[in-house]
């Protein structure tokens, strides 16, 4: 391809509003131009990467036996009320009314449409499993669409559905499979990711993985550990109890004026006393009506509440208790509350079960306690999980300890189980003619965001780095005076032509344009190898070639580099 | 692929409310699901023959240097008030409202989008010529969707936008090659389809050609010479001034009684005359304010209002007269109107010009005249063409006489000319530097529609017949007794192996069905080219080769049947 029948249209500077680096670039390099609040085009580039990405993901999906359709992208309102998702999205979902006032929304993912297909289309253990794809245009109306593509409204996902006689056969023709294709798909991309242990959140069900590509200006935080393949959502790694016995008790209980100490930076900065010997205490509703319950963690650790929500005496959804209830059972505000005097259930994080002499609220507005210790000073709390592990904690897999990383998450495979094929009556009869639900899986990429992630992992102050997988062209040429030198035209030309007829994809920079001006665009776009053709080196019977990802350049004899190429994509 | 890796779900019956043969067979083979009204699941086997028309639409685009991007779906509302559009589009355009009250509509075709991009991407001569174009879901939403995909509310369309510095550079580097690229897609489709002149119709511009794939049930109707390659769409084909002289009047003007009489059939009937010596009367509304304009043609022919609208002295858009003021200037009532005594402006049709003696209204309610002649009984009116063509009229190209065929619209060419370019100001500085309004063309094919209208095209009454290019495979293997012969067995897979190993679109149907129900499969699905395997012919040496659109099979040696399978495809 030459860039004079193609479109390359890159910027100095990346618009203001663009703060992530793969927004700036991908704004710069002219992969994408915004059109509205989180709607983009993807220009001719981004496209060109775009596709390579769906290509991988759709020869994946097929290796794995899982079947390519096309589902609307505007579906009834009907199907998502049949779900109760309809009530339950809340404004992510894009509604729309017909001329005729008939209800729709625009598609942010499609279990509903895909299980109504599948109710009508198959009623036979012998039709299962079967497992259905489809590589479409979403839309989430974000509140606050930021970061480019990363978290745009309209978005490429690649969304998956498989349907089982039972959880094994979930398990093992769906899931396994799914999560197998995942690591084939972002190994083949070139991405450093991981696959982490994830909560289900709103979708429901059990067993769940999110693939998180590696970079540090990612959302999550995932724990791994040092010693084994254990990786999961910093929310859902789980803290062990600490073994040994409770240190002993070396201070009474001594009640101190502690005013404007609101916040345990405020206590350990008046008392001038180490965060760890401080406890917090968070306030929530309880199981039962009027009830509240008490939880305990250490100052510095950071509360968990999907583990909160899930003790037995905690009300789920994880609800805080209201100033007024606080007041009525502790006699004192929040800020300054503990468990001293407190007649309800106690929680506490297995971090504060070994430690003593504790400073921890009074339950009287500006004082805390200095010296409080379990049993003595209070009964026992139950001691459990509450916390985000940290950095260093024993790994929950009992091998190593933890390590923290930042990633953005491409893809997740759930476990569905029967939330959906329950809920609309997705039945099949099996072997012995009586009628069964359906087991379920789903499987999500986000296309678009993988093209953004990519970039967040690998880039530099020139520009984009891309793998040979996902780079809008594999090779520039690069000639020096395309215009003016002939020989420097012949020669590209011809190394261009061969490659083209090697089925490599090849861009011959043949704009008019200063040599700056295209080495740096070369940079910024991030082809990974660049064939630089001067007319000094070719006067020897020399060109320059270059990898991105090393920069620097080697002479390479000009009947040599067409051979040079090749082996360099072989590997 | 085998058919237990893949989904095929045929059906005995097409549900009732499919009337087209397109919608029927789409539903009854399985290509297609209906999820809502207007909006359709492309199954397995029908996104298969999807994807086999967009990759050929898209290589001839890339083919014309064509450049392609990807624009999104939703699209902001102030782009369509820039245009005019927002207002004017009326109840098909899907508007829709986010969570902060913006609105948007759900794009049905992007002139605007892409001319916000060019106008912000080019400002120079230098960058021009541009043609770029997507493939992407649209929505209309149809007052009545009907005859599925054929007129569907969500659609796939590929749409291509080029933009210039001239006029010349719209015809030379966009319409005409595009108009080639639009012809060598549908010939490499296979389709027997007519590039005919057609009417710009709302979106403006001039010079316009639709692509008709031919259809006994198309909605569209086409004149085409029967000696050149003159083709247009009935309502723009010309009619031509009848030459030689008038016929001399032979009656005198005579006022009859013609009760119940108001449509030209009843006063046929009622007078037992030839309705082509009637003459019928249509009142329009003229230019200026209060004025009337009598348009007059001859009772068997058909009105066009295309034609009649671009008449000097009639009002645009054409609006029919009102019952009031027809009674105020005629002194009677619709269907004894006519133009003796009528002083307003008076058109006729050419084809009314060499007659005499014609029957037409008396200005008196259940009046007619016999014996009118123009110049005589009234003054001469203007002649122009104000009808459709009908068969046999003479070609508007002069050679040859016309005729007329049903056709489907599956492409339009447009020369937009400044209609948007100059509503939102995408200017570029001429080789003076000199600021000059852009010209744009816009051509779109309508890929879902294609896939239905092939199908109307090529059907019988056992199914679908593809062409190879189209095909969801291009041969299906139907053996006999799969599952329990090991014979066939082995030579099914064999045969499958080595069509995949050369590149062949194979289909093994291996489902445990019943061999009628395998075999009316293949027909009903239209799978151009199919070898059945049974026992007995196996024994033989043979297997069985038939091509579904000549029906007969014939015995061909199994270990030949590559052979052949190779020979045909290659033709």
């Amino acid at each position: 391809m030459k860039a004079s029948q193609f479109f390359i249209s890159t910027l100095k500077e990346a618009p203001a509003e663009a703060t992530l680096a793969s927004h700036k670039l991908m704004l710069r390099a002219g992969l994408i131009k915004a059109n509205a609040s989180g709607l983009y085009t993807w220009m001719p580039m981004g496209l060109r990467v775009l596709r390579k990405v769906e290509n991988i993901v759709r020869e994946e999906m097929n290796r794995v036996g899982c079947v390519e359709l096309l589902m609307p992208v505007i579906q009834s309102a009907d199907l998502w009320k049949e779900s109760g998702r309809w009530q339950f999205y809340g404004d992510e979902l894009l509604r729309i009314t017909d001329r005729h006032d008939n209800e729709f929304c625009f598609s942010p993912t499609c279990e509903e449409m895909i299980t109504d297909i599948v109710r009508k289309e198959i009623n036979s253990y012998k039709q299962l499993p079967k497992n259905f794809y489809h590589i479409n245009t979403k839309f989430r109306d974000e509140r606050r669409p930021r970061f480019g593509v990363m978290r745009a409204r309209e978005f490429v996902m690649k969304d998956a559905y498989s349907f089982h006689a039972d959880f094994e056969s979930l398990v093992r023709d769906g899931y396994q499979p799914m999560y197998d294709a995942y690591c084939r798909i972002f190994n083949r991309l070139g991405l450093n990711f991981r696959p982490v242990a994830a909560d289900t959140g709103s979708i429901g069900g059990t067993g769940s993985h999110e693939f998180q590509v590696l970079a540090d200006s990612g959302e999550d935080v995932i724990a791994y550990s040092d010693s084994s393949d254990y990786a999961a959502n910093v929310e859902l790694a789980q803290t062990l109890p600490l073994s040994g016995s409770r240190a002993a008790a070396q201070k009474s209980l001594e009640k101190i004026h502690t005013p404007n100490t609101k916040t345990i930076e405020q206590l350990v900065q008046f008392l001038n006393i180490p965060v760890e010997t401080t406890l917090k205490s968070i306030v929530v509703e309880g199981k039962e009506d009027g009830e509240i319950v008490l939880l305990l963690l250490r100052g510095d650790h950071e509360f968990n509440d999907i583990k909160a929500e899930k003790l037995a005496d905690v009300k789920s959804p994880l609800t805080m208790a209201s100033a007024e209830s606080i007041l009525a059972q502790f006699g004192a505000n929040g800020g300054s509350l503990g468990p001293v005097g407190f007649k309800g259930k106690v929680y506490a994080d297995f971090a504060t079960e070994k430690g003593a002499d504790w400073v921890i609220g009074a339950n009287q507005d500006d004082y805390h306690y200095t010296g409080f210790n379990f049993g003595r000073d209070a009964a026992e709390p139950e001691f459990v999980d509450l916390r985000n592990v940290v950095a260093g904690d024993p790994s929950p897999c009992g091998s190593g300890s933890l390590k923290l990383a930042r990633g953005i998450e491409v893809g997740h495979v759930f476990q569905l189980r029967t939330k959906y094929s329950e809920a609309m009556n997705a039945t099949f009869l099996d072997n012995n003619g009586k009628s069964q639900i359906m087991e379920m899986g789903c499987y999500g990429i986000g296309v678009t965001r993988v093209v953004a992630a990519a970039i967040e992992q690998n880039n530099d102050e020139k520009g984009i780095i891309w793998t040979d997988a996902m780079a809008p062209f594999t090779v520039v040429i690069v000639p020096m005076n395309y215009k003016k030198s002939a020989d420097v035209k012949a020669a590209a030309d011809k190394i261009h032509a061969e490659l083209l007829a090697q089925g490599v994809d090849v861009l011959l920079d043949d704009r008019d344009e200063r040599a700056g001006v295209l080495l740096a665009d070369s940079e910024l776009l991030g082809i990974p190898h660049r064939i630089v053709i001067g007319d000094r080196a070719l006067k020897e019977g020399n060109v320059e070639y270059a990898e991105r990802k090393v920069g620097e350049s080697q002479s390479i004899a000009v009947n040599e580099i067409v051979g040079k190429i090749k082996n360099v994509l072989a590997k």
